[in-house]
């Protein structure tokens, strides 16, 4: 599962088109940051991680266009606002711009990159670093995870935070079932199919049976019963935002999930890399994106309700930190109370 | 909104296919019991009571095939057996064959129907008596129901309990919003889309937009979402079983919903006539249905998964007296303790 390739001698960036999966496997090529904009937009690269590894590589792209250093800066920077803008809540996305335009800041002014040639050459390492540590987290995240998790478990997801999500092929949320798949521990997912853009019935089936790992669909609407049956052991899902007393911002649906685990006495454990955590917004003033109405309306192209219909479409929910049971990052496990200790871990 | 009409000079009885709405307006005639059956679970008729209603214009049907008396109550044993079978957990459909049966059983033995003929016209007025006290009950639940809103109310719903679903073009937990609705009171629905058969984004969206009741449809997802803004007021649900001690059966998604919204501090009501409830059985033995896998892996016919992927569809799900704030019945509003007021109300 190769969701995100760099070509380092060509400066080829080319995607799997996750929109069309799993009918159709299309890789498109992404020629400039307006292309990764629109790839991000269109939802062809999702997924927080990949987002963020995505956009790093489309800043190098905006370098690619510069004819001399006095460039640079200013196409970054148009590079950062076109991509910063395709999907607002995801943080890894303009962590990832930002980054990338700090480096090149640095390179520039200690006079380590003489010519734009260079620069490029500084700032590939560094994207390729952003994908590098990605892929370390995760496996840190997985053995993390893996802790949680006891032969013949079942564990419910939601949405895709597997490779397809992260870019590596490993995941977030997916990470812990994945490693314990390699090393020969019988576990399962049931994964609900997260409309409206059917992540979980198109993405997580697909990259859990591409593995072999047995997976079972379920509606949204049955994410409750499984639960009240205890047909699951945990639920594992990933983050879009973490903020620094535990609120998280993740998919839509990932709030019931959370409250009926914790009502059920099921735990409940959010997978993200440290790089998904916002220590400096608060739970009023983080703006939930909502899509077009059309993605509610009608499923793959098919209509499925009144074509004039009113329409509420928000494709992310915020679950408080009452209902979350641990927040499993590369640099340790957080436990409650989380106000406290999320800083303790992500600041060390 | 005539979902159900039957013709009593005719004795022809003819639906509206609810399989295809909105899409398509199409009435069928139902001429044997065997086509009410195939009506019931290709779900051109759906919903609890509109199910009843069905069947006992389907009883009303296998009659007439009698020669002579003598015929009768074993066609009407046979049709009972392949209706009942139709809709497992629907206790409305073998309330109403049973009440059929029993009424024609009383008839002959009394001397009350002297011929077929005879029976088939007390019968009709028995068929049309469970349709008219339906039409009643629900007038009543959405008088009491409608103690319970407040105008400017949003409220959330789930699958469709409206008068497509009773068969009498009003309602159970629809009932109190139209009523207000009739009497100039500005309340709307917040309607889930309600997978795999989409009965909120087919039926409810177009039930209330036909009537001009504003309505918002939203995700499965979004429910949770909806609740944590409190963009809703109330939840207002129908039931297909009820027990005595108030586990609610009812369409799958009812259960998170009912959860949430305890969590919430959002007031959560069940609206059902008293021939919903089913005073004998218990939670550990009613079994849940479970209908085709190929419903989740595909949308109107269009795939939405790999198609071979495992799939569990359970089609109804369980909510806990604990989560429901009351029940509204025809006969009145049902508190907790529901383990002793059930039997009250029900019994009274």
């Amino acid at each position: 599962l190769k969701p995100i390739i760099w070509d380092d001698n060509e400066n080829k960036l080319t995607v799997l088109d996750q929109s069309v999966l799993p009918f159709q496997k299309v890789f498109v090529e992404l020629r400039t940051p307006e292309d990764v904009a629109d790839a991000i937009r269109l939802m062809k690269v999702r997924g927080a991680p990949a987002i963020g590894i995505t956009a790093a590589y489309g800043m190098v792209l905006a370098v690619l266009r510069a004819e001399n250093l006095n460039d640079v800066i200013k196409l970054m920077h148009d590079a950062k606002s076109v991509m910063d803008k395709a999907r607002p809540t995801a943080v890894n996305l303009s962590w990832a711009t930002s980054y990338m335009l700090n480096r090149a800041r640095e390179y520039i002014e200690k006079g380590e990159a003489k010519d734009v040639k260079e620069l490029i050459t500084l700032l590939k390492k560094d994207a390729n670093k952003i994908f590098d540590d990605e892929l370390e987290a995760e496996i840190q995240m997985g053995l993390y995870g893996l802790e949680k998790l006891n032969p013949g478990d079942v564990v419910l997801t939601q949405c895709n935070a597997g490779g397809l999500a992260t870019g590596t092929g490993l995941g977030t949320a997916l990470a812990p079932v994945k490693l314990a798949h390699i090393l020969g521990i019988d576990v399962s997912v049931i994964a609900p199919e997260t409309r409206p853009w059917l992540q979980g019935s198109r993405l997580t089936v697909y990259e859990l049976m591409e593995e072999g790992i047995p997976v079972t669909l379920i509606t949204d609407t049955a994410v409750g019963l499984v639960m009240y049956k205890k047909m699951v052991n945990s639920a594992m899902v990933g983050a879009d935002r973490i903020l620094a007393d535990g609120h998280v911002y993740n998919k839509i649906g990932t709030f019931k999930e959370a409250v009926i685990a914790h009502e059920m006495g099921i735990p409940f454990y959010v997978l993200a890399p440290v790089s998904t955590f916002d220590l400096k917004s608060s739970v009023d003033n983080v703006k939930i994106e909502e899509r077009d109405p059309d993605e509610v309306r009608t499923v793959r192209g098919v209509p499925i309700a009144p074509e004039n219909v009113k329409v509420f479409n928000p494709v992310f929910d915020v679950t408080p930190p009452k209902y979350i049971t641990a927040i499993i990052t590369e640099k340790g496990v957080i436990y409650p109370p989380f106000d406290k200790n999320v800083r303790k871990i992500i600041e060390k």
